[in-house]
């Protein structure tokens, strides 16, 4: 009676075994440059304005909020990050991962389904399970480590841009190509935007939004997780823009499946938007990418993103290589082989630490002695 | 490209319907009996302790917590609610609708799923979207308004005890009978309990594990909203046995689709594990509820439940019925008719209200001319 689907998740999911990994370490000695968390307390005004809230229904009734949303942080999103998106369009949710691995509900079973390798596990391992067809995108130095638009056709498309974990950014030029793409054939995109505070590149978009057409063929997600610290607060927040036919299906089935997130967590996400202390935040993880980044050869990413994509040396595999930095440097990273076939011979570093541990990390990692 | 299930979705989701209908009264002179949301604000001891989360949260690195919830809260759950259920059995969640909604996932297509009628909608709807054939139960007087096991096989059942909308819990006989017949068909009983904390009947078991063999063949649902006043901080939970096969499916689901619930709310719900605030909450909208129902007749329900289910005078329809009280009381309920077609004749009254309101409504009730 189960649903034999799950017995195709050959891959085990990656964060919970760097998990493990860590719990049988001496964490004191270890630098965790693996999983991708955040290095910084929440910040002051969010506290406050979380604490308030609280305080707010300890008041007064709150009770159930709406399923997408409350209407005062759809409309800040929407006149914050965006020129051409209606508060409407803004579904607020507890996390990208949640979304992405719901939206494909959406659509028709048998969709063809088009997936970056490697890439984040949940787009692959959600349409495992609901048993649909993926094909792989490479995403290798040939592609620039980011999915290239294939020459047949896919009806749902994901992509994460800054990537994770490759860590490059897509700019105007390649997210314009996807777009010509899905009006050429009618596909549908899905675009993770979890890093775009990490944007700085001038010819990379801030959201797919900026491209003519978008509006037409792309759902985007975003999320306060990185933006502001909010991993363990769970808040982030899909776009279907009207003029997809997704628009009245994704608000159905959140109407239906959810009734929304925490008021008082939304009231933190409204302080963080434009929190100075947030936004420090990510200057100092930006910092810290390029501190390892630059201190590394054959190093790609980590300029539009909190990511270092490392290519292993000596043709060692990814796991070879996360055993060797763990066992010579004391740091952990995240071997590329666990997001995919595309990612074998590579290692992600993740700069979500402060700038002494960064200091150590590239210390540790320039007397790395591979003989 | 759509999914076409979503056409299949024939009637509207009742409470956005119910929200629109108060949207343009003059609520001030409406006593709301309708949507099943709190009365009171939340317990101090509860506002306390979220609000010392976070500002724990602004002193240290939370950071991403399990996907199946904090320790501390499953240990505390399985300690208090349970004697047979091991804190791993427990997955932390946003909500049981979030739950009911996505369980189905683990189960292979083509099963054949049975939902009560008239049944809290996201039971149907959720298999409709999933394209699942479904089976009602009729909940009649002749049933006593729960559902009775059908004669034939069905893979998947769900069940609500104490049963929404229909307000009556059901007792151990009728609990023996449904894990008798999941036994026999090897069926799994999926059972919504958001009411436990309301039943006070010493023949109603507080939790289907209570009843001999349940480990092997039910998946429980239980949630802080209505037991704390959490319907706007979302926290709730899911028992899945290990003597089920979906104990391992469901882990593997949640850490896929899921970051886990918020570290502050996790926290709020453990302060209200025997909040003696929220305890007396629950209490007095027992005896608004007994209060409502003993004024009334040809009402049943509202002893081990929040909600009365109130018989139609003269064959009116639900809807007649609804306007008429709306017009002439000021009382807003909801017609049976939208929880299904076995809910047409009767209106659902829910007792989260205060002594005033209750008091208030019972005397426009008396007064109501029906000629």
């Amino acid at each position: 009676m189960i649903n034999s689907n799950f017995l195709d998740l050959k891959r085990e999911y990656i964060f919970p075994i760097i998990e493990k990994k860590l719990e049988i370490l001496d964490k004191s000695t270890v630098i965790n440059l693996g999983i991708g968390d955040i290095a910084f307390p929440l910040a002051p005004s969010i506290v406050q304005a979380i604490c308030e809230a609280t305080e707010e229904m300890g008041k007064r009734v709150i009770g159930y909020g709406p399923s997408e949303g409350y209407m005062f942080l759809r409309k800040a999103i929407a006149e914050r990050e965006y020129t051409n998106i209606a508060p409407e369009e803004i579904f607020i949710s507890d996390g990208i991962n949640t979304d992405t691995g719901n939206i494909h509900e959406l659509f028709k079973r048998d969709s063809t389904v088009a997936v970056a390798d490697p890439a984040y596990p949940v787009y692959l391992d959600t349409n495992i399970i609901a048993g649909n067809k993926v094909h792989l995108l490479p995403c290798t130095e040939d592609t620039r480590f980011v999915p290239r638009p294939p020459s047949y056709k896919c009806d749902v498309v994901y992509l994460c841009s800054p990537n994770n974990p490759t860590g490059v950014a897509m700019n105007y030029q390649e997210l314009e190509d996807w777009i010509a793409y899905a009006k050429k054939w009618g596909s549908i995109l899905l675009i993770d935007n979890a890093y775009a505070a990490f944007i700085r590149s001038k010819d990379v978009p801030k959201t797919i939004y900026e491209i003519p057409g978008a509006r037409d063929v792309a759902i985007e997600f975003k999320s306060f997780s990185k933006t502001a610290g909010f991993t363990g607060l769970r808040c982030a927040y899909t776009v279907v823009p009207k003029n997809t036919p997704f628009f009245t299906l994704w608000k159905k089935r959140q109407n239906i499946k959810s009734n929304g997130v925490s008021y008082p967590i939304q009231k933190g996400a409204l302080a963080s938007l434009g929190c100075l202390e947030a936004e420090a935040q990510v200057e100092s993880y930006l910092a810290q990418a390029s501190r390892i980044k630059n201190s590394l050869q054959n190093a790609f990413g980590g300029i539009d993103s909190p990511y270092i994509w490392w290519k292993t040396p000596q043709g060692l595999s990814s796991w070879e290589f996360f055993d060797l930095l763990l066992a010579k440097c004391g740091v952990l990273c995240i071997p590329g082989s666990g997001f995919g076939k595309s990612g074998e011979g590579f290692v992600r570093l993740s700069a979500f630490t402060t700038e002494d541990k960064a200091r150590f990390a590239v210390n540790r990692l320039s007397k790395i002695d591979l003989h």
